[in-house]
């Protein structure tokens, strides 16, 4: 088995176009033994935000710190914070921003192996 | 998309054989439209611990709050806490157990859907 501090693990930051103040962290992927399913820790600033996009995997999602709001396919914007956990359906559209003015918030973001979803 | 709070999650106690003091709530599953990937939220008293046993599939661990031990399969005690993350590769043998005499511990664990992990 492998384990670590999630302060260990290299931070990326989410460059993606629509992406502000966000950063990831690759918490178990290949690199940790783990080829089918990767745990990421996202980060995101007060008034970041993820883009609003949507992809052919879904999204398992346990909120840590801070309030988020998540933004769903059907332009509802859902309110989440710790205690909470969120599904996220392939292929439907979403954006996580954090609606704070002063508190970074942090949440975990499971995902299937993208290299091993149809497309 | 779907989103609910842990307390709202139906918890369970962890009645295999070897389970002492553990609670478990499917956080995401096939109720909340997840038929592959099960994300579970598991507490265990001070003391408490699963069994110690093994299955043809990963955990990925995202520890929460108190303290933890993780012993491997190699008969090694890996401390985690939170800020910690951990892999457990299928077909090893494992064991969680809360060492605190006082403070219960929380963890998240990620497992693919056991129907569907070849035997």
């Amino acid at each position: 088995m492998f384990l670590h501090k999630d302060k260990d693990v290299k931070e990326v930051a989410m460059d993606m176009e629509g992406a502000v103040g966000v950063v990831k962290r690759v918490l178990i992927g290949p690199q940790e033994g783990s080829d089918d399913t990767f745990m990421r820790l996202f980060t995101m600033k007060p008034g970041g935000h993820t883009p609003k996009h949507s992809h052919p995997y879904p999204h398992l999602i346990k909120w840590l710190s801070g309030m988020g709001v998540i933004l769903d396919g059907e332009g509802k914007e859902n309110k989440i914070e710790v205690n909470m956990s969120a599904f996220v359906p392939k292929d439907e559209e979403h954006q996580f921003r954090n609606p704070s003015d002063y508190e970074t918030c942090s949440f975990i973001c499971v995902i299937p192996n993208p290299d091993k979803v149809e497309k």
